[in-house]
């Protein structure tokens, strides 16, 4: 059992964009950074639905499918589930419809009670007010021999390294520079100490970048 | 004929380093930054005067050798001369000693005027009040058949990237976070709408970050 956490991020840091407008909610930005890993064959199958096979495969393709292994349990943070444009509505559930990609418990860090919201692919939305060492142990007990995922934002990963309880982080680094929204960085100084950093390179020029703890 | 720029980073993107304190007056993480590139043969023949032979080879030691090759003048900022802390001492002359590395013009940008230094191994200090285009004017028009290396720091090597002066730049990216300092990503967003990137991993953990005019 390990704590591991994924983020796509900019050459320069930054795991959020800020780039959206009302015509454009999604921005430019989110795309271009997560271009190679929705091309992977994975992400194409256990996302989007796709069952053609169809997709990249190499480098990016094996950490996509590393992505989805051994996952038992997901924790995220509110504004990743919705929560900060959406939680005024009782009958919100995600961004993901009726096939949440995780097909395990997901606890959601917020300080609003929610009723759990069970899915029949085997995901399961918990709302907890909780530290990340409280959500962790929560996590643990319902994720067997799995993995615990901390899903993101990119916040809510930096609160659980900065206390001690991430194993391995897998940071996907595209070849952008984005210049502003929130950094993966700030705040780690001396990272290096508790994580030995292994790089790998993509076909896509994607950089894999992974820091498991020493 | 090109005009390039090297810089090491850590992998927050920082060039320069701030834990330097009166006792410690380079402070750790400048060692720790460079550590891969002061290991490589070249390095050590080049810049140390060590002909032993010895230094690290592969991936580093090819781009320290790349470093050198085919430069045929330098611009750099004047913090990187020294004149902010020794602007003072008419006799300064660089922290090189009496064998700066560069065996080239080398053109110093100040506001202040200084007499030119000249060293029995090519190496020529030039001031200059001038813009970047105005100093590269000035450097292309000496280096012959060889590049312009825009040296440093940060800001310089910046300041030419806006100005779209730069044709290719090496990122020598240490497995490090530094969390403070200058950064060479500030105010260049969008840097791969006009720049392949091109990453290589080194055995040490570097990972090369080539950028080439598109």
């Amino acid at each position: 059992m390990a704590v591991r956490a994924d983020l796509n991020v900019s050459l320069d840091g930054f795991a959020t964009t800020t780039d959206q407008t009302p015509e454009n909610p999604f921005g430019d930005d989110w795309g271009r950074l997560v271009a190679a890993y929705v091309s992977t064959r994975t992400f194409r199958a256990r996302v989007l639905g796709d069952s053609s096979g169809e997709g990249t495969t190499g480098l990016d393709e094996d950490y996509a499918a590393a992505y989805f292994e051994e996952v038992g349990a997901e924790i995220m943070g509110a504004g990743m589930f919705g929560l900060h444009e959406h939680g005024d509505e009782p009958d919100w559930k995600g961004w993901w419809g009726d096939e949440p990609p995780f097909h395990v418990p997901v606890f959601v860090l917020t300080h609003t009670a929610r009723p759990s919201i069970e899915f029949a692919n085997g995901t399961v939305f918990h709302f907890v007010e909780a530290t990340p060492g409280e959500a962790l142990a929560k996590a643990t007990a319902v994720a067997g021999d799995g993995d615990v995922r901390i899903g993101g934002g990119v916040d809510v990963v930096r609160q659980f390294l900065r206390a001690g309880l991430i194993d391995r982080m897998h940071l996907a680094v595209a070849p952008l520079v984005i210049g502003s929204g929130e950094r993966i960085w700030d705040g780690l100084r001396g990272l290096e100490n508790d994580y030995a950093v292994r790089n790998e390179v993509a076909e896509s020029g994607v950089t894999h970048a992974t820091f498991t703890r020493r």
